[in-house]
């Protein structure tokens, strides 16, 4: 855009305009270092680059072209223009029928957009912890179907129909299983002091003949700890198996991406999968599918039956020029501080009532034991204190990833973006619930 | 909101305040009567009542609360207020890692808005053509990804492997297919005059122990006609076998919607999908699952594995009341206009040229042969006249559902949505296009 | 914004971008046009156009640079960001404490914009009829308060205390006389058949040593018609005074245009001042006052005192943008149907009720006799059937521009903008309201 | 709005609906609590409910009646949908012809916000230091052209010509005095120590018959000191006089705000007057007349030729809803500190470049002296440096408002809304500047 200035000779001043014009480059000239360097920018941008971006690529899809014929059966016709503005001016979605992460030729700002968020994927996967990743697509579905798109393509190249589970209390992950025809292999997890854990022996016991692939977990709430996905990525390596890690909200942490270098490193991953929302504070929606190997990537590209919506994608990609990478790792700083910060409170606090902090590896939540009340009325309390987020798993059998958990208890979490007023307000909040709700 | 006029007085004089509260209620009023009638508006409403009406829903969402304490992974917290708007506000998507169309209690306004959003879409299945449907929900996927789903029900269902497959050559029900671990059946399509259609009776022979479903379709390109699905219901039920129909962009098409309903009065459908944008004309993204059977589209609704965005939904939401009943009908007569129109033209311009229209049923796309030259070059000429939509298929074997067809053709649609305008100029283009191109 | 195509290089087929770039030059291209010629283009912009537009310059000023110190006392530092969004970010408003239409050095995009407004400004006068106006300016003031300037430059050249004004019953030019300080010499209207004209020889004799200028108006309602500014032009040569003409919604007619044109070709006319809203369709709050005569232009420049509002200015770019030169002729020749068809409808409608079209030359309002009800309360009853503007003068004399006026009346418009179904209608609810209210 | 939750009823579990319902009532709650108080809130507002109360406004207004017949001259009609939200949907102006401050039939809920604003600006002018003022009213117009309008009405008032003018080195206060007919009698500045006041008894001296009014200045830049203007309304009152206040930027003061609340005590005060966009950080282009005289304030809003625009009224509305008091009486602590902050660092960093602060009474700018280096040159610099605001006043005898004044000299702001990374990046960069311009 920099030939503009000419544009504007002799309407003001030259000192002025040139003045003007400096301004101005400092929002237009974040956009030429974006399409140069195709990289998550250092600084996050100011909204008004991002909305001109995203408005300059918008404008390029042929349903803006005023002048066309449209005679398809798919034009991006729009019932008015505000609904266009819902999807920010992307009305061909995204992708081709026959794969997602392709340029639609209906939408070639739309395919530009796309290509953009996926690199800027790629890069912060490596940038954030694993530099040995070869490839990222977002994808417009939540964190369970991507992890059912990427075991579809485990079962075709295994022609098998088990997947190895080391047991996570989650829905999404099993219907994710089942939705693509496959049997899960649930291996239970085992107590170790506070701590639920699933050992890799009993995980490589559990292979066979049918086998499609290991679905490993690094995020869910204590007591459950991650899983060793570096020996489960030898064990996946040897007996050659596919190896699938649902890393939903591990991105947030250096530990657990250190981890996940560390098992591609190892042994074998194919695919690990997070959530656009939990890691990059974008609007629920999206998944990022990750992996060191670009040909098990492209079969999880030609998977997705269809073109999808671009509205995760765009919501991403607008997050991450929002935050850029210094933005990111502040609030890598701050999540690790707000952690802290809560265990040390709730150390304080819940020692009077009877209560202790259960001793369990995690970045991101803490379990406290709940022995003498209801954990069920606490968090009931918590929710009418205007709480949100607290659980108190229902039942001794589902949550804990074992069959009998050594005591009820309750988890709270210091989750990115997570405020310290949210962490001092919360541990007010707990108090007073306690003093609410009568000891049993 | 009927109550503020009470705030106002004694600010300006009464007759006038009088008069502002009569024009306000023009906009506040068809809130509340969708709210007291949960259907489509007969007439459509104006942008502004739309983005109040998503604006109140938004600013029920827990995230929008100034005072709550935030512990939980997932609490739709947003790199910055802007990222919030691109999703309308609605942060936390839609639905629970068990079940998509169920209400979120983090988010109280978002239930709401997908709950109003999936009666609206069985209310216009409904009133545009299949009064027995029993439900309907959208997701937040493409019409595949929700045939997919579907498929996954059947297969459960009847715990068998095979899909009989009426050729299509599209490649995402083939794809939604194989997702789900299923193989197609693929039936061919035979060649009756001008037209390709998949007689019942071969469907029926191919019918087995291992048929999971039947998967039909409504909506595709000539020479390809719509597949008897009131036949192959019938079939579907004496075998008890599971049937899925495609109906992609058949909302639009009167006769269509009266097939399917035919189809349901007549014998077995479980689901019929439709997509969101090409009936609607919303951005690209998402998919109506419909069904006269509540306990299949029940278990479909369990499918999904995980959270989905909500930009599809709230995109059909505010299309649907943009358009209205009347609205709506207007544009099918329209599309029904304009595809005459087409027809029309077309025999006029296309004569001179040595070639003709093919003699084949569909309401919405129009074939004509292209025998004198190549089809790919007029369809190049096409793209650079700034022409999108029409279809060269480019070999002989993929694109007429049969393995050898009569003629080269080429496919232009008058889809819903479509102006006078486009029509006229495509003929033009058309008119230029052969020119340009030499005979062969 | 040429170059922006390299940058995209590589990312999508270059077939796809080119398609892409085309589209999006059709937005861009107008930018560039406009910069270069500087002046309304032949067609109206598109929506996306002005508002990137728009964006760009507000991008110029000093307050959005994000590295500065600001330590003035008017930085146009904003309450919150949403507050600059109501100024389309224009928060420096227009001009310097000396000069209105001048650079302001903190806003160099404030002044580009400010500077292009007042050159379209000039350029509609010129091309919608007025082609020997040699200056004009956008002021972010009503009609009345800028003929006051206009008013006081006047008074300042003369030394003189008086404005003859040609009787015109309407209050804002009259505070305007009085606001600077000057007495109004009112001459009195007369009647002719149907019509009240000022003869141009009486307000000649009016003249004497103390006259500051003479206010002539083109536009007003009926039975009153505009003045003979062509006659007044050659005495205000003649004697040497300034005369300043109200066209506060002449504009829009080419018989009042043509007029102004004639009066200046053969005689004084200092300023000519008309309506921003009244004439291009955009919010009130700005008026244009142009002059054949620059000296005297410039010096209704420096009489402002202060900085003004941008937003008039902008609303004016932003609507003469979206009309272009078609787009506005297109305007007036709906407008002059309109005309027609409302007298013709009336004629109809009123004779059966013994009243009759008032045989008055006005292009934009026609007025009807009320002899049989009275117009006071033909207007309530209109104005409770929801029709705004017709006018039923109060008193027989504040209205007609003269003391006794033959019958009363009423007033209806048919001004820019006007839609036939306001006609058709307005007939409608008049015929209704004359069946309501009972003759005397 | 209350009545919604039972439209809501049956969609939504019951306790999830009352947790939405409760965080909606935290947006709209504020709206009920205005309209009931009809005073600044306590705490600001949140962007939604000031959008959602301007939007429920605008919506009243009958250009937002889609039944209605509009055959007026003056309907705002609006170039397209898009000029309207340039206004916020406001697109009736403000006043009638008659009145400026009155209701507009056309435009009920903008008359409803302009009443708001007018009764919001007289409650923020006694909370933030003149409790006995008696009316308040927000004129789209510049602080000077305010003046002129208050000046206008003195003249009347008085039948005289002649304005006492505390000479000020401004040029709207004199254009203002020249715009209304009237000639000011500037009474010159002298020097006391570093400061520069204009003695009241000189002042007295200069009343004779033809004085019209006496225009005093609160707010200037050093070394002119605030008038007396104590004494001056005492003066005033003994003589009869009309006495209006420039109070530019001085409701940001509470020191300023004393004074006038004091001379009110004392004496005379007709009107003071306040810049809109100078203490509320609203952009530019309002003002705030203000009075302990309800009948001169009267005669004011009558002076207003016209409708105007209704953007500095929504501005002022939305800055100071956004604001509070709380907010506001925040800024003015940060403004006290920072003030505090500029003179401590000035003084450490000018010292060793041989210069010092000037010893003036001013509660916003400091002057500090410039006899080492041209303070033209340095102004430049600083310019080129990125800051914005100082001034370098150009020559010995304009903007010391004396004839000769003991020095050069160069003023600094720390005015409302300055943040201390201004204050400690000017003083970083006038060093800069310093050491780049060398010596004399």
């Amino acid at each position: 855009m920099k030939d503009l200035d000419k544009y504007f000779r002799n309407i003001i001043p030259d000192h002025m305009l040139d003045r003007g014009i400096t301004v101005l480059e400092t929002y237009l000239k974040p956009i030429r270092i974006l399409l140069e360097q195709r990289s998550i920018p250092e600084e996050g941008w100011n909204k008004e680059s991002i909305k001109l971006f995203l408005k300059l690529l918008s404008l390029m899809d042929t349903d803006k072209d005023p002048i066309a014929a449209r005679v398809g059966e798919r034009e991006a016709r729009m019932a008015s223009p505000y609904i266009a503005e819902l999807a920010q001016g992307f009305c061909h979605g995204i992708g081709r029928s026959g794969v997602i992460a392709t340029s639609q030729p209906k939408a070639p700002g739309g395919s530009i957009m796309y290509n953009l968020a996926n690199r800027l994927a790629l890069y912060a996967i490596k940038k954030f912890g694993v530099p040995n990743a070869k490839g990222a697509i977002v994808f417009p579905l939540a964190t369970g179907m991507s992890i059912a798109l990427a075991l579809a393509v485990a079962r075709d190249i295994t022609k098998c129909k088990k997947v190895i589970f080391p047991r996570l209390d989650h829905k999404s992950p099993l219907k994710a299983i089942r939705l693509v025809g496959l049997t899960p292999v649930i291996i239970e997890g085992q107590i170790y002091g506070d701590a639920v854990r699933i050992p890799p022996e009993i995980i490589e016991k559990a292979i066979d003949k049918e086998t499609a692939a290991i679905l490993s977990t690094t995020t869910f709430f204590p007591p459950r700890e991650a899983d060793d996905i570096k020996a489960i990525a030898k064990i996946a390596e040897e007996h050659q198996i596919p190896h699938i890690i649902n890393n939903a909200y591990g991105v947030q942490s250096r530990i657990l991406m250190k981890k996940i270098q560390g098992a591609i490193d190892a042994g074998r991953v194919d695919a690990f999968i997070q959530s656009v929302d939990k890691n990059f504070l974008a609007p629920i929606g999206g998944a990022i599918v990750a992996s060191p190997n670009k040909e098990f990537l492209e079969k999880i590209n030609q998977s997705y039956a269809g073109r999808g919506t671009a509205a995760p994608v765009v919501q991403f990609l607008a997050a991450i020029l929002t935050l850029g990478v210094k933005g990111y790792e502040r609030l890598r700083d701050e999540q690790e501080k707000n952690f802290k910060l809560l265990k040390e409170l709730l150390l304080k606090t819940i020692e009077k009532y009877g209560e202790r902090v259960l001793n369990v590896e995690n970045p991101v939540a803490i379990a406290i034991s709940m022995t003498k009340r209801d954990p069920q009325k606490v968090g009931a309390a918590l929710y009418s204190l205007r709480a949100t987020g607290p659980r108190a798993p229902s039942s001794k059998d589902w949550g804990s990833c074992t069959n009998e958990y050594n005591c009820p208890y309750l988890v709270l979490n210091a989750a990115i973006g997570v405020k310290k007023s949210d962490i001092i307000q919360i541990n007010e909040k707990l108090e007073k619930a306690l003093q609410q709700i009568k000891p049993n």
